[in-house]
């Protein structure tokens, strides 16, 4: 239910420089036009894309609107996008607010030449950051974070630059002042630098453009193959729709140059004082796409491990369980084989309805309608339904898919919830309704079921979510570690304001 | 596989006539609107709704356009619609072309006042009934069916009129010129009338506005219940988003006067020489939302028996049984249960992908990726994998999905279609690809098997679907009967050119 | 002042055919667009241009939308409008309403195929026509006058018609139940008919493509000159820009049909009752373009004379003479000619402000901006000026000019107004305020002048201004007589309702 | 003839601060909407406003869009534009190119908080000035003169600022360092800075808002009445329609603080090494509104003058003169009255085909059709005429012209230009054609003649036109001095590439 109900992920990043001797054939615009649409779930505000023959570093090609990808670009648009390189954004907006100004990727001028810069994350430290450039007399014409950062990657030339611009270095210094949470990829001349921070808060990792479909990803693994391209990707999902192979992820912390000739790691850069990773759980929970691998693991198992949990947890005698489509089935899918209760759809989904400005009447409003949802009235009437969702952020969409359900004829609904409930705000790129308006914040578990007109409620614990994510990753996974600062306020860093 | 392949529903149409003393508070363009969103599946070319008081045949209210439900109407455009009664349209063309000029409700002004017609169907003897009308002096000035239906019925007032139009007569006497396709809603004055064409092709059922929410449908039954007003409508799924209970189907033939004071049926037309029913059964097999009621069962129980009905009819041996999401999940639901072989999700699909109108780059058109599709690799990896279709229709998108389920791992891929292989032209009211462009009609079943890759390829039989929609219409249903043409040739009326 | 005022022209028409061999290689939509252009002054809301090959009467091409012409018509769309053949049409709603639909050319099918009907004026006997054509059971889906005309024109074959139809009979038989007004295009097959009708009230003129520039008038006389296109205009002035010269007016009452092998004058139907002509005096006064001819004469020396009459009938004692510009410098500068009082101009305009959706705000209102002029102070400080206008209609845009000038310096202002009062609503195709808001119905003369801030104001005469217009016609010019209703009541035909 | 050839300004600026007690009434937005609609003809790519309430130097209101005024603000834009003070822009791109990005005002954020800056003009040096910063480390967003000079005024912190920001003495900074040419609003908390380059090459000027329309001049010369706002402006003719009277000039290198209690001259910074002021003389020619006062003279009369001067160094024995319209009218007025011959109209301008985008047919190509103008035929047939133009730039609409009136009879065409030929380009913020497409760097005299078709053609002196134009400035004006570089090449700074 978090896609109803405000939660929202940020941003999606997504780089590709073209293999072998340039110029290419490769359409670069199109890889990452394709790839934009494969992560539109990160970011529904703006999209862009920028692109370079990598030869001229005063010359590039930029395309970026408000709206969804398939708007900002059509073929028309992508024409225009020449060149070997390109990397991409889509975005919504936390800092900065939804004006065309903020799209990224984010390009300016400086004395090296033009850099563009693109961005997921937030910086918990950016009034401080902000105070930092504009006391140094920049004046800084938008609120993002991403003109902050390609600022300071301008003003902080470290005292080894001699010859040309030292990007590492500076990326490094940029690292040093701040922690998290970010994934950038920063484009100049014929390379693309792609970093995470150190506490590998948001996701990203590497491909390479294989000369044909399908995930093989044995092949990726041998670096010396000869490939298309090389990609980057706040998520592996893309890779099968534009063909490339998952290669593995950018490390928390890690600098990686991409060049024609392939991936290079330039550094790790280390955490303060040892502290834990911090990768955000709820990629696993409801932001990332199913198909798509994070720590080894693909997210569907993950979520389908919560259903199991969820069930050893939270049992109940029921007839059914399902799901309210199309997020929480892979967990009703594990609830179903955990409780040895047969999955059943009880809910039809109106696919147009999302996209729809009209509001309800008065009368649509006090009979609460679930304006998304038919009932498949002869799969549950007289049964004893478990409800399956993946999470209740603000609440006021479950309670009249549970009316529905009843008044359609259901015995009993048992809401079962595979995350724990969202207490606290995020400061790392995730948009989450304020405290006031989390459902979690406002009733008790036995309220809330009353509230929903629920024979009954459960959230999957804390531990349990851990749990079921850190079980499916693999042994040899370098760098785990989860932040769960929304359910437990144990934020990864100090927040000082 | 219907949806990606050109096969294609052509309207939906609602109505509504608020109960009760007049002028009321219920808002019927927003129920209207709410009501065509929730049939968007069956038109999304363009949306009209038109309202009146009731009181004045002068006066309409009317707000057509091109595009889809929620662009045609904001909350400024439908506070305009004012009134106590509403027809509304969605379309896709088939005759008339993609215009505005052809959107619906046609409204033309009579001697006796205005009146405005909504249709959902083709007339199969369009061309003859055409020439009849530019015969008596009448020019036309669109290619629709509507215009012509429309000034049918103006020009042809049976002798029995002597005070005012005589509305039930004309349009039996128009149904004795045309016998098929129609379901139509002619507004004028304080009236609704409803009436289907003698073949029930295309659907059209009851409901009443009940003042809760819900599938309520018992209570529906009482004809004297008192109630906020009464909806007519394509299909059924829309009646929860609008507070609605099923009432029962208009029969074919027949023609339901709706007004304040509820449901009278006026008559029901027979057919010519005592010819069956044939109601378009591609409405169970695709075009219908499954949540929808026909003939008394729920669309969704009648796919999943053609699931049922494939597995008894071509068994495979295989590890687990997954769907081409979303539309043929129910029947892959019916062959796992049938079969005993899980059911386990192997593709995600990315719902951003069917707008885009950006096009594939050569090479990715090369590499034939399946663009709209995820693999769950870890679901399927070194599995016998039976991959269930609603239907194949061009046949184009169904080999990339093969090849991706392979290279992603799949042991086997044997691919199983819930309907049989579609042949013939519709003449009454579908979108059908050309008798070329239908694969059915290029290759063999084993060269269709080498052609997707797979390791088998099988239809369901047309007696197998027959049986399976068939066997779950409650006895006492009247007038069923089915057309099958696209898939025998057999059309209900002779066609004549 | 007519412009500011709400005084308007309602629409313009204009007609193509090729000359010679078809298919010929002139650009009849590029022609018809640019004529558009050039009579765009007629009517600013709506544009299309129907054009044909005029080898198949069931396919045309019909482009036609909301809008000025040159945002209706790009490039792109003159593109695809191809043929031998075309009609285009300028409108400012009269009749109809503001709506897409209500925009022209009108296209209907009919028995014998296509027909195309473009309509400048108003059918003073409409509702009595609708009536009819709705007893004949005919369903009407608009309410402008040249669907009406069209349903009209196809009812009515006369007995005489066998083969095809005998569209010069229907003509006249249409001429006979409606006298007034129209200016007609009718399209068919490979022909344009022309119809005036038989009152002359509004104006229509026939031309010839001659490649080469400019009005070479003498040319065109000789009707054995190849040609490369006849047109057809309501209109004069835009035979410079497309290349054409001046041929003659079409007759009151004349049905011309125009071919590919040039004019041909079918008929010219009499008035009833030896009754005189009635053009439109106001399009001299107003609405036609200065370099137009009508009757022979050219409009700028009507509008000269109206200047030099006023001068006669009121003379005042003054330093200059000025204009309101632009529509009244020629009856300025014939004011200033007879007056012997030099001509200067004391307004600047801006040409943007015309344009523009921004109210003022409510300290503008107060303080009563003359938005739409700047002063040109130093021309006049100190000074006693006459200053010329065109009409006036509402009277509220001439008090903030006066303001301006008094303000600005001026020591006195004297009105002059080169036609009589407005007092009387038009049924004849021009949109007028309503009665209540004519100045002239509510204020004296005297009145007036207070309320103008004026030293005097003063009208020509009615006689004056017949005497101005009609000294100029040709003593051969047939047929002439003008309507001067809104002057004086005195209306060409009765008018019943 | 310069407006149809690609002679163009760059921009209007315009700013208002309400005077008295604060929070004010004075909508300032709407003031400032009105005034960019008088300052259309500067610049009609993109239009901007900023408001603020100044009480808080973190919180303003900017909309800004590319299009003309009226398209970028509608009431419900202008609502939301809150405040008692305002900066709004038109812009016509020289350096920077037609991007969103590049609108004006441009908006950052700095260390003491938001300022906001429009500029006309164009930086000579803004090469070199461009290096300096991006030395300093700054990234440029855009290619625009107005965000380096922002940057600028952000990085150069004279030493005496201690509590907060010295605007004024980083204004002089940057004077000292950019010579020319601007005129530029600087908006920060509660004040506006304007200033203009020590060259004066574009216009600045500043009014009161006097609670009542029209210019009178007299009152606002005493500093102390009350008044309704302060005003500053690219040109006093805006000043009518936004009942503002006008003050005086901003003097070249000065810089004006306008803040709630009125102008307060902060200083005047000299030219270097006591060289002339450098206005540009084409603002006389061509680019202001005829009804702008520039150094104490109306526009107007100037190019009267102008046309009084030709006549005196190129007469001609004719007939009539007259003008191409409508910019050449006061030229044509003044050289008729000078000659002693009658000015008559011959052409008529067909205002709509100026915002065409159709262009003309391959025949109509041919056939050099004066699109814009059609013929008064009857004015001048067999006459002979002076036709007088305010400037030729590419001279490929002048032929068509002579071609049009000759054809239509004229007995000889004699072209007389009220300007000198332009054979240089401009670096101060004008576009003109490159040096091979002026008609003047093409074709001699007498050539030129032939080109147009003329009898004969003669451009005034440019001493003449010096002359001209400062016999009007009255003799205290200071600070006076022309540029005519792209006349003489004879530019008012060194140009260093």
């Amino acid at each position: 239910m978090a896609e109803a109900e405000g939660l929202q992920e940020a941003c999606g990043v997504f780089g590709v420089v073209a293999g072998g001797e340039w110029p290419t054939t490769l359409d670069v615009a199109h890889t990452t036009a394709f790839a934009l649409v494969g992560l539109q779930h990160r970011g529904q505000e703006s999209a862009g894309i920028v692109t370079s023959y990598g030869d001229d570093p005063h010359k590039i090609f930029c395309h970026k609107e408000m709206g969804l990808v398939n708007t900002v670009f059509d073929d028309h648009a992508l024409s225009r996008l020449k060149g070997n390189l390109a990397i991409g954004h889509n975005r919504y907006s936390t800092a900065g607010g939804s004006q065309l100004v903020n799209c990224q990727p984010f390009v300016v001028d400086t004395m090296h030449g033009l850099i563009a810069v693109a961005h997921n994350g937030e910086l918990v430290n950016a009034k401080m950051l902000r105070e930092k450039v504009l006391q140094r007399g920049v004046g800084l014409s938008t609120k993002s974070d991403s003109e902050l950062m390609t600022q300071l990657l301008c003003l902080s030339p470290p005292e080894s630059e001699e010859s040309g611009p030292d990007w590492p270095a500076r990326i490094r210094q940029f690292m040093s002042e701040s922690q998290t949470s970010y994934c950038v990829l920063l484009y100049f001349g014929d390379k693309i630098y792609a970093f995470r921070d150190p506490y590998g808060n948001r996701p990203l990792c590497l491909g390479k453009l294989m000369g044909s479909p399908g995930g093989r990803i044995s092949d990726s693994q041998n670096d010396n193959a000869e490939c298309d391209g090389y990609v980057v990707s706040s998520e592996s999902c893309v890779f099968t729709c534009i063909g490339a192979a998952y290669h593995r992820e950018v490390l928390p912390g890690e600098i990686v140059e991409i060049s024609r000739s392939g991936f290079k790691s330039v550094c790790v850069v280390p955490r303060a004082e040892e502290r834990k990773a911090a990768f955000c759980i709820f990629e696993y929970v409801y932001f990332a796409r199913p198909d798509s691998i994070f720590e080894g693991q693909m997210v569907y198992n993950a979520r389908f491990r919560c259903g199991e949990m969820l069930a050893k947890e939270l049992p109940v005698k029921a007839d059914l369980v399902s799901t309210v489509p199309e997020s929480a089935t892979p967990a009703a899918l594990g609830f179903s084989k955990q409780a040895g209760i047969p999955y059943v759809e009880v809910l039809c989904k109106n696919r147009y309805v999302g996209r729809t400005f009209i509001q309800p009447s008065l009368r649509l409003r006090q009979i609460g309608v679930a304006k998304k949802f038919g009932p498949l009235t002869e799969n549950f009437r007289g049964k004893r339904v478990v409800l399956i969702d993946d999470s209740i952020v603000r609440g006021n969409t479950m309670a009249p898919i549970v009316g529905l359900l009843k008044q359609s004829g259901a015995k009993e609904v048992h809401v079962r919830v595979a995350s724990p409930p969202i207490k606290y705000p995020c400061y790392m790129g995730i948009n989450i309704p304020t405290k006031e308006e989390l459902i979690a914040n406002k009733l008790s578990l036995d309220k809330l079921s009353v509230y929903l007109g629920a024979d009954s409620v459960g959230y999957l614990s804390v531990d349990g979510l851990v749990t079921a994510v850190q079980e499916g990753i693999p042994k040899k996974t370098k760098g785990t570690g989860h932040c769960t600062a929304c359910l437990t306020a144990n934020y990864p860093v100090e927040l000082e304001w």
